[in-house]
């Protein structure tokens, strides 16, 4: 039997232990919806809570929360009705249809960068010079055509609003900006964020949480005066170095990423904007954070044919997974005023701020510039899984970062006898009541339970033995390393804390034990 | 000019303030949809994360996160399709539609008992006789008709499937039922909630985030043997109070609560499950913690003519609202095996478990029963502020519960000159880094600011004065009494955490400054 790839891999372990899986299965299910099960939906959160602390909490920015069904005329006057759209190819034989650009790098190895610029025409002359077939049925194809990939219903009992599943997160704060800029009292630079659902109906989702129909996004516009560029917060991130692909590099046909600090790429003038820069150099940070090394990270530059209808300057960043090569995983664009823009020539209501300058000449309204990363939770789960999973003589590890490790601690009694289970739903019920995500367990052998606790990334084991019943001390087992130390229970919650916000190592936990 | 009710209070300091407001004013907004600002997202996640850690975290449940959007087969299996309709009426003059029993309720004082249990027919007849006419132009009405309040699109790019946007996220934890019971290898009972958005295509919302068309739903599905029903977490709570009003008391026309404990509510037989009057008496408990106090809250138990399709028995808990009186803020129904049989009747897949009893004819296959208790967020939200909005000494006051409140600390300078500015924007960020939800705010008179912090209901107010340069200490000012106590910086960090635990009072902050 041929050996599983790495997305089968943790696709199989995610199913089964319940990570995620596709939704709705007993009806056949239907692709790009999937389901995070009891260990991935909280997996998901702690994720999406860590983003939230990075770049909204400590950073002083600010969040709401909008529908993710809005107002036709939203989307009109965004560009998205006329710009949201795939190409797509049907099948002659078995009539299915399918992205034509995902054909050709699927079964022709071309980059997203050739085929982004390629007409209908050009997609439909390469799916036939490289022979490419119906993955389905092996049919040929009839020519591409555009197709708009945003859900649509109709509000209202008369259905006399038309309504779209939004694609980004991003328009639900442009068309709030004015009460947002009064929030705030009326001060640039500022950032709105919001994590949420949005929704995209591709033409042929195949990768499981990689390319989703109804997905988790977080947008952050950060909104600032084009006249006052510059970035207070610069300076904390400004030495971290970035894997880069600038624009001007991929023109002449190389990939070959240059190394360049936050502030050098600025001076050099390869990122536009010291904004840019600071949530590039966040972004790469938290995802080292997350467990991507940061050398399967990198930045491309999105070239002119390839840049989102709105964005003036856009990196893509970009990791490393073993089944698709270079994957986004984040995009960075500066967005300038064209959205807010859009909405006050839409709506007709006045989007843009005033500024008081020296001079009564120089004051006047103007619009704020927009600069915007943008994240998906899904594919930040599924990559962040599959870094974290290794094989340790043969078994399963998922070395989840601890501090979004879905469960914290697992309580075993070494036996389910003598008292011990007793000991232990105690200690299980005061970790319970200190706030910390915690599973008891007394169910096999004490081998067999570890296994699975280091299958599901519980970063530490608690186990109580005879011993336990005399002196009051556990032992706490490291899932990675499986060393284990001994403490009194009552040292437990404060020392446990500060592990977990990484203040103190595992051997701090305890004295060792020496097997 | 006449005064403003309490709703009109609080929807306006949500909007100034940025709680809530509209979606899309800009475009003249649509009914149903609004947006939980800088502030509103916070209280709002605030309370659900409350909500997760006292009904799934602490009880050793379970969560999900699927999709919003389900296939058509989902909802006709589920008897949604034929049943989540609603009587609609429509105005001969302005052709504007209105639910027929919502008029009957607003401008006929009828309560939803009575119209709930009325025919099409007898609906009109009511509003014949009462004379009511469109709110918005007088005219009368056409013949009522019964109007599907769910929002539909199509899937994929061939529109091959109907897809529904969920109208409660139960559904979604139902047809993954299979897999959910594996995860928890195979053991009951056991529960799954679902905290997420949720659509109704409702027919004239007019009432804020009382009654939305996208608002946020808490299900949470408990599911156990019929056999051994036994709920053994009940005695954490059997003694709690609740003001029931049962059936057969409504029947008698009736609507003075009883009072009695969970336990007695059972052994009445007032109550038939345990896990339902576990969950009931959670439920009390929590909305105290929000601040709802007891005698404002009640559990009105549903009439056959009056229960979801699904419902074998039902209570809503309902809370006291300035402008509509008694609200639904949360369900509560025995779905017994309905859902499970009719997903396992449509799909096909065995849904039922199987029990291995002592003797072999005893053992088979049987439906999980199911309770559910059901919460709205938005609903939570405006309850959570109408309760917390006080007025003291002729201002506004928002005594948000502290483990909710969504700015935790406000450090003020004194004056913004002479090195106070700098001094606490170091303690400003000193708390940033401890975790704290801080704001910063030197701008206006000290008074001025104090009146902005209780306005949104900030606890704690920090004040660094020219006495804070000498010996680094700080006062310390509580919203609500507007007392003030005085403690080292240093010593600051671990009280707070504390704090906000509400393991300790103000008083124990530090020393009081008399006034």
């Amino acid at each position: 039997m041929q050996s599983l790839d790495k997305f089968e891999i943790i696709s199989e372990l995610a199913r089964r232990r319940g990570f995620f899986w596709p939704a709705s299965e007993i009806y056949g299910g239907i692709s790009g919806f999937i389901v995070f099960g009891p260990l991935g939906s909280v997996l998901k959160r702690r994720i999406e809570d860590k983003l939230r602390d990075r770049f909204i909490r400590r950073l002083g920015f600010f969040e709401i929360e909008s529908p993710v069904i809005m107002l036709g005329k939203v989307f009109e006057a965004s560009g998205h009705v006329n710009n949201f759209r795939e190409p797509m190819v049907t099948c002659k034989g078995c009539k299915r249809n399918f992205r034509a650009d995902h054909l050709l790098q699927e079964f022709a190895r071309m980059s997203s960068t050739e085929t982004e610029k390629l007409s209908l025409q050009e997609l439909m002359d390469q799916i036939d010079k490289k022979g490419i077939q119906c993955p389905e049925c092996g049919g040929t194809f009839y020519n591409p055509q555009q197709f708009l990939t945003m859900f649509s219903t109709t509000l209202g009992p008369y259905s006399e609003e038309i309504g779209y599943g939004r694609p980004e997160a991003a328009q639900g704060i442009f068309v709030e900006f004015k009460r947002l800029y009064e929030c705030v009292r009326g001060r640039l630079p500022f950032a709105v964020a919001q994590i949420g659902h949005a929704l995209r109906n591709e033409i042929s989702p195949r990768q499981g949480p990689i390319r989703l129909r109804e997905f988790t996004i977080m947008d952050l516009e950060l909104f600032f005066d084009p006249e006052e560029p510059h970035c207070s917060m610069l300076k904390e991130v400004e030495k971290e170095v970035l894997r880069l692909i600038p624009a001007e590099i991929r023109l002449r046909g190389e990939e070959k990423p240059i190394m360049v600090t936050a502030d050098e790429a600025l001076n050099k003038g390869y990122i536009k904007t010291e904004w840019q820069a600071f949530f590039m150099a966040l972004s790469k940070r938290f995802l080292v954070e997350l467990g991507i090394p940061e050398d399967k990270q990198r930045f491309i530059e999105k070239l002119d044919w390839e840049k989102a209808h709105y964005s003036a300057q856009g990196f893509d960043q970009e990791i490393y997974l073993e089944r698709w090569g270079w994957v986004e995983i984040s995009g960075h664009n500066y967005r300038t005023n064209y959205d807010l823009k859009c909405h006050m020539e839409a709506s007709g209501i006045d989007l843009r701020v005033f500024k008081r300058a020296k001079t009564k000449e120089k004051s006047g309204r103007f619009f704020p510039h927009v600069v915007e990363p943008s994240f998906g939770s899904d594919r930040l789960v599924y990559a962040t899984l599959e870094y974290a999973h290794k094989t340790k003589e043969g078994r399963t590890l998922l070395s989840l970062p601890r501090d979004v490790a879905p469960i914290q601690l697992n309580i075993f009694p070494l036996v389910s006898k003598e008292g011990l289970p007793e000991k232990a739903k105690q200690l299980h019920q005061k970790l319970i009541n200190e706030g910390f995500m915690v599973e008891y367990d007394e169910s096999g052998s004490i081998g067999r339970r570890y296994a699975r606790a280091d299958e599901v990334g519980i970063p530490l084991g608690i186990t109580i033995d005879y011993q336990t019943l005399e002196d009051d001390t556990v032992t706490l087992r490291d899932r990675d390393t499986w060393r284990q130390v001994r403490n009194k229970i009552e040292k437990l919650s404060e020392l446990l804390h500060v592990y977990f916000d990484y203040k103190i190592e595992f051997k701090d936990l305890g004295h060792p034990i020496e097997k």
